[in-house]
């Protein structure tokens, strides 16, 4: 693991001096609920905040509602410069924005990514150019359903930032990031981004696939009609958007196929026993998964590897 | 399907006349999670409360708390006698309580069960003798935490509470079973004890093993360290009561087991669609959850079997 005492790329020029947010040109590639909330909560922290936002009634709903100051479709070469650009749309759009980028910035900028997986993601920004300063982000937080209507400038409160660096994290991009995790509200952690993907296979991956195949089973309304708060909660993440979780799968397939494994294991286990009858076996089974949600619990109602910061 | 208006059962003395409830003598056995809410939410509106509960602690505790008039440690033939016994203990320990009635209460009396499964409750009911009458019941609501510490007045406050006839359901018991449902604010949905059973095999059962079989993947520190609220809703039922989910397994095997089929292939269609990257595949299979699940939340956000109850 890489701490922010440790950084590993080159040094770029810091876009601002002082507070790193304040006289900062902040570029937001899709304003979906990621990037819709990052607005939000940095409305009037920094400079400016130009949108790249592909849907026209997102970019006008953005406008007249005062979230971005300028809004343009797609970033090409006459996109006004930012100092820091940050792709907030599913995994497999940014990786292609990377790779346009060194084209249509030959200047560099500096990037920080909100994508849901990173080792892809981290890959790419270790080939951009050392014009580039680049690093990896993924706020530990979402809701099960997208889009701009969905955001809120408290979505990352009191929630983990994962910060995984690349080749090209420059100092000065440390502490554009942390300021702005912190000026989110967030927790920063800084993970290896191969530890990233496989942490959150198990933890954010695996229980999407979890409730949607729960979804795709329960498919008729009067099972609805006596599900309670259990199914409710399972379900939940069976709402999330196709689009973000294909990409999803498709840049983290290796982790997510070795947590369905352990999972599939596990479920044949106890339907194993089940068949059986086998009480005993059953009970050990339903104990461990019962102990294992305790030790959960008490950890996350305890201490955390970052202080959450002090609010004002 | 049998209604409220279409009883099966013979025909018991009311046990009392006029409002159902008033002057009605309520005995609990068990006072967990279920039990303990049911006399919280009852306390004042019936005669007495006698709490059947072997532990000492939870029947000094009810006791000290004024959440029962009485207490005692079995249902012997000395215990006091009772209008309406109300089984909430964990479903083998009602079926061993409707086995041993007979004998102890060779007078007869009524029964209304909060067991999690209602075949082989029901089927013990339909073998009382004719001086009982006997209703299955099961409030779909519930916590991942267990007993009367847990235990809210509100618990069943505009919840579904689903009623199971059998042969000994009397007129005058659905009267009082109906009042029951409303006193404490939940919605009465009448269903055959096998359709019971199978539904909440999909919507209540598999969740739970879901859930745990989650829990026992997702095992260590880091991995909750980047956990957000997706794994604590997926995993949330991991934490319900081993005794309690191993008498539902082993009471309502068929329909868990042909749940769990259902479950097992929809998710190996998805990992077999992940190994070999099929984009449309994946799409189609997540774009398919995604709209059940819209239209599950239409269906919650809209009409009911039967209009929430009016509460002053």
């Amino acid at each position: 693991m890489t701490t922010p005492d440790d950084p590993v790329a080159d040094s770029v020029t810091s876009p601002v001096a002082g507070d790193p947010l304040s006289g900062l040109r902040l570029g937001i590639v899709g304003l979906g609920l990621m990037g819709g909330s990052l607005a939000l909560a940095l409305r009037g922290r920094v400079a400016s905040l130009l949108a790249v936002e592909r849907r026209p009634d997102v970019r006008q709903t953005a406008l007249r509602q005062g979230i971005v100051d300028a809004a343009v479709e797609e970033l090409t070469d006459d996109t006004p410069p930012v100092d820091l650009l940050v792709p907030a749309t599913p995994t497999r759009v940014i990786l292609d924005t990377l790779v346009r980028l060194p084209a249509l910035r030959p200047e560099g900028c500096a990037v920080l990514d909100l994508g849901s997986t990173k080792r892809a993601v981290v890959a790419a920004m270790d080939a951009l150019p050392p014009a580039f300063a680049a690093l990896g982000g993924h706020p530990m937080c979402g809701k099960e359903t997208a889009g701009l209507a969905s955001a809120t400038a408290d979505l990352f409160h009191g929630q983990t930032f994962v910060l995984c660096p690349s080749r090209r994290t420059s100092p000065a991009l440390w502490a554009t990031a942390l300021a702005l995790v912190d000026a989110v509200g967030a927790r920063p952690l800084v993970l290896d981004a191969a530890e990233h993907d496989r942490l959150v296979a198990a933890v954010s991956h695996l229980p999407a696939l979890v409730a949607s195949t729960l979804m795709r089973v329960a498919t008729d309304e009067q099972q609805w009609a006596v599900s309670a708060s259990g199914f409710r909660d399972t379900s939940r993440l069976a709402g999330s958007d196709p689009r973000m979780m294909l990409d999803i799968l498709l840049t983290n397939r290796e982790a997510i196929l070795d947590a369905l494994a352990a999972y599939e294991n596990e479920l044949a286990a106890v339907r194993e026993a089940l068949a059986r009858g086998d009480e005993a076996g059953l009970t050990e089974w339903l104990a461990g998964a019962q102990v294992g949600h305790a030790a959960y619990r008490r950890h996350k109602s305890g201490e955390y590897l970052f202080p959450p910061p002090t609010r004002p």
